[in-house]
C-alpha cells in the first residue's frame, strides 16, 4: 500500500518537474523578451512562448493530471506538502477545465483585442474606445464565474485566483479600516508644510545609480550569485529556475528615488524567491504563497524597512558618496524627503501612505462590477468621484484616471487587492518579527540584514506555497489578517515625520 | 488527391513548426547559459535544456514522424523544398532510431564522463587519463556505424552527419591537393623575413574594440535590429528564431586581432542565417546547408574578404581613429601584419594559411581510426609526427597536441573536416561571385558590401538547407567542389605579401 503510494507520488512529482521545466523555459525567454531581444525577434518569440504555454496548459489539464488529483484527493492523512501540492493543482485544474475550450479561446482573442484598444484609448485619452472591450471582458468573467460556481459570490471567485481564500466579507472589513485611517491621516498631513525634496531631483547618472542600487541589494540580502539586475521598461522580478531569480529596473537620471526604490521593491520579491526551500522542486510549490504574500515581502523591504530611519542611518553615508548633491543634505532631511506624502492621480507614482487608497478605489469598483452589476459605462464617474473623495484630486482626463492601468485590459480582475493586502500582511509580519528581535531597528542601522532575512526565511520564505495566505499569517503571527498593525505603523510614522 | 496532399503537408508543417519552437527555446536558453546566467542557475538550466532536448528528440523519432516520412517518400514529383524537408528529416530519423535506445543512453553517459576526463587530462597534460574514455567513444561510434550500415565505409558515415554527401574518396583528393599546396607555400614563406606585427600588441581597451567591431559588423551587413553582440568565453553564433541571430566574442585587451576577427567570422555565420528565406519556417530547413557551407560563409568574410587589402582600404582609417597606436602604421604594414604566417601548435590560433593543415591532420587521424583500425594508444604519436612533417612544429606536451580540442571528447568524429571544406567552398563561391561582379574588390574598398551580400543571399543564403552541399556548389558555381580555387587564391595572396 505504502509502496504504491510512494510510486504514485514519485510519478506525480516527475510529471510536475516537467511542468516546472516548461515554466522555467517560459520565464527565461520572457526575461529575454523584456531585456535583450532584438526588435525583429519579438514576433517569433511570441509564437515560441505561445507554444510552450500551450504545452504547459495541456499538462495542467490532462487526463493524467486528473488521475493524479483523484488519487491524492482520496488519500487520508497527507503530509502538508503533498496536500498543498494536490490542492493547488486541483484548484488550477478546476479553474481551467470548467471553462468550455471554445469560450476560453474566444476570451484570449478578446483580451488581445482589449489590450490593443486600451493602448490606443490611453494614448488618445478616449475611454469610449476601450469601453466596449472592457464590457466584453466583464461579460466573459461573469460567464466564467457561472462555470466555476461553488456557492461563492461572484467577485470572491475572482479574488480567490490571486489570493486563495480572500473574500469580500474580509476585505471590506480590513480595507474599510485602512481607508478610514489613511484618509484621516491625510487630512491632518494636508495642514502641514510639505518637506523639501528638491534635492532628489537633478542629474543622477545611470551608472552611479546602478552601482549604488547593486550595493543596496547585495547588502540587504539579494544574492547576485543566483541572480542579476538588468534594465527593462517596467521593473519586474522573475524566477528562471532553481538558483536563478532576476530583477530589472529602469534608470531616470533626473530622479533618484524611482530606480532605487524599484530595486528595493523587486529585491524584496527576489529575496523571497531565493529563500524558498529548493527541496520543493517537483511540487509546483516553489513559488510565493500568493500575490498578496509576495507583495508583503516587496513592500516590507521597500517601505517598512527601505523608508525607515534605521535603513538610512546605515546607507546614507554611502549614498552621499555616490551622489555628491546629497553631501550638504542632513540625514533627517533625506529621510523626510523619501517619505513625502503627496496625493496624486497615478498609482505607480504614489507615496507609501496614499498608495493603498488607489488600490481600495479599484477594489470598490471591481466589487461594484461583479457583485453590484455596474457596467463599463458607469466606471469613469465612479472612479473620479472616489479619487475626489479619498484623495482630493480629480483626473483631467481618463488617461490619468481609469485608463492608467493595464490590468483590466488583460482581464485581470481581482488582482489589484493583493497590492494593499501586501501592505497589511507586511506590517503584521514585521510586528511579529519585532517581538522575536526587539532590537531589529538597531541591527538594521548597523547594516545587519541577516537577522531580518533569517527570520523571514524561517517563518515565511522557505515555505513557498505550502501554506495558503490565511494559514501562513496565522502560523507566523498567531492571528488572522488584521489591519491595525499597518494603520498603527502609519500613524506612528507620519505623526513623527509631520509632527501631527 | 491534391487536397489530401495539401492537408497532409500542412499537418506535417505544423508538426515541424512545433519542433522549430522547441529548437528556438533551446537556443534562447543556451545563449543565456553562455552569456548572462548567474553561477547558481547553471545546474538547473542544464536540466531544463535536457528536458526540452528530450522533447525534441521524441518528436523527431515518433511514430507520427515516421508516418509523415512514409507518406512523403511515396509521393512522386515533390517540389524542391518538400523533397528536401522529407529527406532531411528521414536522415535524422534513421540516424536516431537505428541506435538501440539503451545503447544511446549509455553513450550519452560515456560522453559526459569523457568530457570531464578530457578537461582533467588537458589540465594535467596527461593523455593516459583521457585515452580509455576516447577508446570507449571510438568503440561506440564503430558500433553505431554498424547499425547505420548502408554500404558506405565507416568514416563516411560519420562525415555524412556533418556534411551530407561528403566521403573519403572526395576528401582525400581535395585535401591532398590542399595539403601539398600549403606545405609547399609554407616552405617558401619560411625563407622570407616575418612581417612586423608588434604594433598589434599593446593595450586595446575592450570598449574601443567592441565599438569598432560593431561598426565593422554593421557595415559588412550584419543586422543589429535582428541580432546582438555579447561576450562569452568561446565565440559563437546562434539563431534564436526568425529575426534573431546573435553572436558573441571575447575581448583580449592585449591583442587587437582576436576579438575583431572572431566577430567578422561569427558575423559571416550570422549574415548567412539572417538572410535565409523566412518562408522556410515550418520546414526545418531554415538553417545552413551543412557545417561546411556554414564555415564557407564565416571564412569567406573572415579571411578572403576580412584579410583582403580592399577590406582594409575601407576600414583602416577608422581603425586608426579607434586605436591611436595604429596612427603611425601604414596600411600596407597593417595588411601584412593581419596576414602573418607562423606555423604553430594550436588550431584556434592558427593563421589563415596553416589552419587547413591542422584540420587535415585531424582528418587523417579520424580516417585512420575508423577506416584503418587505429586505436586511442596510437594517436599521440601519429599526431606529433604529422605536426612535425606538415607544420615543422612539435608539441612539448599533449595539452598543446592531441588534447587541445574538445571535439573528440564530445564524440564528434567527422566534424573537423567541415572547417577545411569551408575554406574550399568559400574560395569557389568567391570565384563565381567575381565572375558576376568583376569590380568586387573596388566595391569593397569603397565600403560597398551590399553587392557581395546580395549575391550571396541570392545564390547561397536564402536557400537555407534546401540543397545539399554538393548540389548547392554545383548550382552556384557550375561544377563540383574543387580545391584549385582556394589554392590559387593562397598562392596569389602569399606570393604578393611575401614576394615569393
Amino acid at each position: 500500500m505504502d509502496r504504491d503510494f510512494d510510486a504514485k507520488l514519485n510519478e506525480f512529482k516527475a510529471y510536475l518537474k516537467d511542468m516546472e521545466y516548461l515554466n522555467a523555459a517560459i520565464a527565461g525567454l520572457y526575461w529575454d523578451s523584456r531585456t535583450y531581444i532584438p526588435r525583429s525577434g519579438a514576433d517569433y518569440r511570441g509564437e515560441v512562448l505561445g507554444y510552450l504555454s500551450a504545452e504547459l496548459y495541456r499538462k495542467q489539464t490532462s487526463q493524467q493530471m486528473r488521475d493524479f488529483l483523484d488519487f491524492f484527493s482520496a488519500q487520508p492523512d497527507l503530509d502538508d506538502v503533498t496536500r498543498a501540492m494536490a490542492d493547488r493543482l486541483r484548484r488550477e485544474y478546476d479553474r481551467s477545465v470548467k471553462i468550455p475550450e471554445e469560450r476560453y479561446r474566444e476570451y484570449v482573442v478578446a483580451v488581445s483585442a482589449a489590450e490593443a484598444a486600451w493602448e490606443d484609448a490611453k494614448r488618445k485619452a478616449d475611454y469610449a474606445l476601450f469601453a466596449p472591450h472592457l464590457e466584453k471582458l466583464i461579460a466573459f468573467n461573469r460567464e466564467f464565474i457561472g462555470y466555476w460556481g461553488g456557492g461563492k459570490n461572484g467577485y470572491d471567485m475572482l479574488l480567490d485566483y490571486y489570493e486563495p481564500g480572500a473574500a469580500v466579507a474580509q476585505l471590506d472589513a480590513v480595507f474599510g479600516e485602512l481607508r478610514d485611517a489613511v484618509v484621516s491621516l491625510l487630512d491632518r498631513i494636508r495642514q502641514k508644510p510639505r518637506p523639501d525634496d528638491e534635492f532628489l531631483k537633478g542629474i543622477f547618472p545611470a551608472d552611479a545609480q546602478e552601482k549604488f542600487s547593486k550595493h543596496v541589494l547585495e547588502k540587504m540580502g539579494y544574492n547576485f550569485g543566483a541572480g542579476r539586475l538588468d534594465v527593462s521598461v517596467h521593473p519586474f522580478t522573475i524566477t528562471l529556475g532553481v538558483g536563478d531569480v532576476r530583477i530589472t529596473t529602469g534608470y531616470d537620471e533626473h530622479e533618484l528615488r524611482s530606480a532605487l526604490y524599484s530595486c528595493i521593491h523587486e529585491g524584496g520579491h527576489a529575496i523571497y524567491e531565493q529563500n524558498i526551500d529548493p527541496a520543493l522542486a517537483g511540487t509546483m510549490l516553489m513559488t510565493g504563497a500568493s500575490m498578496g504574500i509576495h507583495e508583503s515581502q516587496s513592500r516590507l523591504y521597500e517601505n517598512l524597512i527601505g523608508r525607515s530611519r534605521a535603513f538610512w542611518q546605515y546607507f546614507y553615508p554611502e549614498a552621499q558618496k555616490a551622489f555628491p548633491q546629497l553631501q550638504g543634505v542632513p540625514l533627517e532631511a533625506f529621510y523626510r524627503a523619501v517619505n513625502t506624502v503627496q496625493p496624486s492621480l497615478i498609482r505607480t507614482e504614489a507615496d507609501e501612505l496614499t498608495y493603498s487608497l488607489h488600490i481600495i478605489i479599484r477594489y470598490e469598483l471591481e466589487k461594484a462590477i461583479f457583485d453590484g452589476g455596474a457596467d463599463a459605462a458607469d466606471l469613469p464617474h465612479m472612479w473620479n468621484a472616489r479619487y475626489k473623495e479619498y484623495l482630493g484630486v480629480e483626473p483631467k482626463s481618463d488617461s490619468e484616471g481609469i485608463l492608467q492601468d493595464t490590468h483590466w485590459s488583460g482581464g485581470n480582475f481581482g488582482y489589484f487587492p493583493s497590492y494593499a493586502l501586501g501592505n497589511l500582511y507586511g506590517a503584521q509580519f514585521l510586528s511579529a518579527m519585532k517581538r522575536d528581535i526587539p532590537d531589529l531597528e538597531r541591527r538594521i542601522a548597523e547594516g545587519d540584514f541577516n537577522s531580518m532575512n533569517d527570520w523571514l526565511k524561517q517563518h515565511v520564505h522557505r515555505h513557498g506555497a505550502v501554506y495558503l495566505p490565511g494559514e501562513l499569517i496565522r502560523r507566523v503571527t498567531g492571528e488572522p489578517l488584521a489591519a491595525r498593525y499597518y494603520t498603527l505603523y502609519l500613524n506612528e510614522k507620519y505623526a513623527d515625520i509631520y509632527g501631527l
